[in-house]
């Protein structure tokens, strides 16, 4: 029987992971996992294991190490895929399986070339084979907005018959509004009767995701998959901060409605994810902007003094943001501040991880008066996702002059080799990546570049970001973290280029991607 | 009698400009104004009159530029407040003023100190008081989310008695669900009964904003108060391009209703928007988010390779981002070129403006192979939107050693002079920002720090956005473009100073900002 627990299931490692630049490295997929047990998601999507070694292996190290949550791969109603599923999550305390297939005439007819029974008979067969593997699977009517509701009742019934618990309801072009979604979700829901879990999947290309999934809880809808900061495909997914807040904030009229996720972690999450997509949630992004509880104009201000509840209907510390504390250490903050900050931040590192970045922490502290929540952050962040070092940076060195020509010098560490070349370029940022292209014999495509103050002053630590392609694979991402900008980005190109060579063999065979 | 034509009130210049980090300096609002005019807006709110002079000057300057769209202000229920409101959009072809008071128990109680039957002699006097100036007044119900819905209709009586011709009822704490806002539009849009137009204005702290809209929208409000981008105080204001676009793209469910809005002009004006605040809208935002229409997975590409329908709704065309026709002019493109291609993008500069752009045009693409529209875009927002330039950059000269001391040295041209100067920083940036302080004898407070590439390759012009506040006042935000990064951060460091210079004196009166 269905409870009224709604279950939170994030796929912000699968359908977050697929928008254009937030692919991620195996290290920084299972410091998400890891986050988002914390949080208290209840299902994982941690990736779609047949879609490359990179996924699959990935998805099997999130299994090792979650145990409080249930680990999900998704995988197409075919064998193989859910073979590679079935295998990939088989380390998981708590397994699911999630497979799927369209069912909208549009898809049918175009991209599966299948006919409605024939559809019908590949879903039962796809989850009949997923139980072989797991007694939880999911089945996802893939453009369920856009499919017919009869159709959707036969297809539910054959796989609830050969097992499936969960039936997904995906609005796969986000295009229905919420009355829309609350009459689809009420009809199936009311015709399952509580043979499965109703859940619903909304994209945002119409701003409405968040909405059309609330609509479905009070229809009858008891899982809703979303992602943190909205990540996913296009305009992305419903966003889990603003669906798990808006139950909350809410609770008069949602009061019959639960989730196990424990806001507080929703801020440190937000980031986690921010940083190592380098996606950054616009200042007016709901719950997790940088605006988000930031009081402007005088009128206002003058009334939330006066009385809180005047402008407040949340307050920062249920996201776990605690503003009165953001000034923290200092040049004389001794291992073990250092360390209790850390676990206030909600960073559980192991001794060495701990030991190399309090040795940053101390080289920062030496430069910057005034360090804050986000600097450690970003520090310990960047740490604990870097991938296998294979190129280092040793030293920079740069001219620039507005009327000649800017050059860079740099030294970079191989093993226990130290190589040094230079090179002119358009700008300073060119001319010190094309000395570490001469370096490396690398030449990476740059296809965006960021940079963003961590905090503020002139003296903040700038954050940098590239998406790097190399050799015309699909781009990664690398992040540098430095007082000084030129060495923030050296740093950042070099992690873009350590990351790829970490996953090198197993970019290439990814182009099996899904979207629901 | 109401029209099934929903009129857009665009609150970009006002409840948008309030949020932090947005501030504009006269010239830019001008040109957004002129943008919003072109996208078919109905109602520009260009500013709050009282607030300061630098806010009545830039609603003077736009009366005057702006012809096919009312151009409003708001004033707080206080003669002072209304007589500003009325001088500045005197000049303007189509006027009207938008006065508001609280009508929630908790802000009459704790915010006003006012018993009901005095804030509703208030609110009658002051719309009395605007007929005196104009012939088309609204009137707000500030935080009506929270208000008794009996008062209300009181309220209503008697300012449409006064002469209001449109009532607005804010969410202004952003916390209510689409059935609620739905109810309270019907009950006060039948109790109304044609004798003024209901608007709403609702905020997005739930993420609800737009859904909240379209709610209004479907139960009588005809009239809706939204933003560019989103953008507005906290989580900001229900977004333009989503409402827009949803009830384009469900206009089989809003078949009844129509904007005057010309969706072609939906990106530009998001472009010109993100460029002036700096606040660029997330890569998953819905409709204008980089992201938007970006289609990643294998599948997902098959599918819309074999029948386009299977994933799109709506194309980029719709919102006048032509993606076919991105790669555009070389270092061979002649003037004439060059002026086709800004017409096409939107842009009528005068002679002057056109010579200047051109110039800078020509040294860009002697330096970079390939110019892109996005390219452009920035060149010509940057020239058009500058304030007058006390200061200008004339070169740049730096060195920087990851074992040494970063410095630079900066030659500045103020009238005819020219000086220069040199400093050491903690890293390249600071080092930059450290002598023009030196130079301009202003000590700015850096606040934020961006960088973002403007279109791919290591070549990408590189656009600096910076947030700097000298003397303790109101930050001000910069902007450089230049292939070189530490060039563009000189000259938006430099734009900040100038941009603060032309704004100086009506900065610090402002604290009489007001959100609705």
């Amino acid at each position: 029987m269905q409870t009224n627990t709604i279950k939170i299931f994030d796929t912000t490692l699968r359908d977050g992971e697929q928008s254009p630049g937030a692919s991620m490295n195996t290290e920084e997929k299972i410091q998400i996992a890891a986050q988002l047990e914390k949080l208290g998601v209840d299902i994982i999507e941690a990736g779609f294991a047949a879609a490359s070694p990179g996924d699959f292996d990935a998805i099997d190290k999130i299994a090792q190490r979650v145990s409080n949550s249930t680990v999900c791969s998704l995988a197409r109603a075919i064998e193989s895929d859910i073979k590679a599923a079935g295998e990939a999550i088989a380390k998981a305390k708590m397994q699911r399986i999630h497979t799927f297939i369209a069912t909208s005439p549009i898809h049918m007819e175009y991209k599966l070339k299948m006919k409605p029974e024939e559809v019908i008979k590949r879903a039962a067969g796809a989850v009949a084979y997923a139980r072989t593997f797991v007694d939880d699977v999911e089945f996802s009517c893939e453009d369920a907005g856009r499919s017919d509701i009869g159709f959707m009742k036969e297809i539910a019934d054959a796989v609830i018959e050969a097992g499936a618990t969960t039936i997904n309801l995906p609005d796969t072009v986000g295009f229905r509004l919420p009355f829309e979604i609350g009459v689809m979700v009420k009809e199936m829901s009311d015709y399952v009767e509580g043979r499965a879990i109703i859940s619903v999947h909304n994209h945002n290309d119409l701003g409405l995701g968040v909405a059309n999934s609330l609509e479905a809880i009070m229809q009858g809808a008891r899982q809703v998959e979303c992602t943190i900061n909205g990540l996913g495909e296009r305009a992305g997914n419903a966003a889990l901060e603003e669906i798990v807040m808006a139950l909350k904030v809410r609770s008069d009229v949602f009061k019959d409605f639960d989730t196990r996720i424990n806001t507080k972690e929703i801020y440190p999450t937000s980031r986690l994810i921010a940083t190592i997509t380098g996606i950054e949630p616009q200042p007016n992004k709901a719950i997790v902007g940088k605006n988000a509880f930031a009081h402007e104009s005088g009128i206002h201000q003058d009334g939330v003094l006066k009385h809180k509840e005047t402008y407040e209907i949340m307050k920062p510390e249920d996201i776990g943001l605690d503003q009165s504390d953001t000034l923290v250490l200092g040049k004389h903050s001794g291992r073990a501040a250092f360390k209790d900050k850390l676990a206030k931040l909600g960073f559980t590192l192991e001794e060495d991880a701990l030991n190399r970045a309090f040795e940053r922490f101390k080289i920062l502290a030496d430069r910057k008066k005034e360090i804050y929540d986000d600097d450690i952050r970003a520090l310990v962040t960047n740490e604990m996702t870097k991938a296998e070092q294979v190129f280092e940076i040793v030293s920079l060195q740069l001219m620039d002059c507005s009327e000649g020509v800017p050059s860079a010098a740099v030294k970079i560490k191989k093993g226990n080799d130290e190589i040094i070349d230079a090179s002119i370029g358009g700008g300073t940022i060119d001319a010190v990546f094309k000395a570490i292209d001469r370096i490396t014999g690398f030449t990476g495509r740059l296809d965006e570049y960021r940079v963003k103050s961590v905090s503020e002053g002139k003296d903040a630590l700038a954050n940098v970001t590239v998406k790097v392609s190399f050799n015309d694979e699909p781009a990664v991402i690398g992040h540098g973290l430095h007082l000084d900008t030129m060495l923030a980005s050296a740093r950042a190109y070099i992690g873009a280029l350590n990351s790829y060579l970490s996953m090198a063999g197993k970019l290439k065979e990814r182009p099996k991607k899904v979207i629901l």
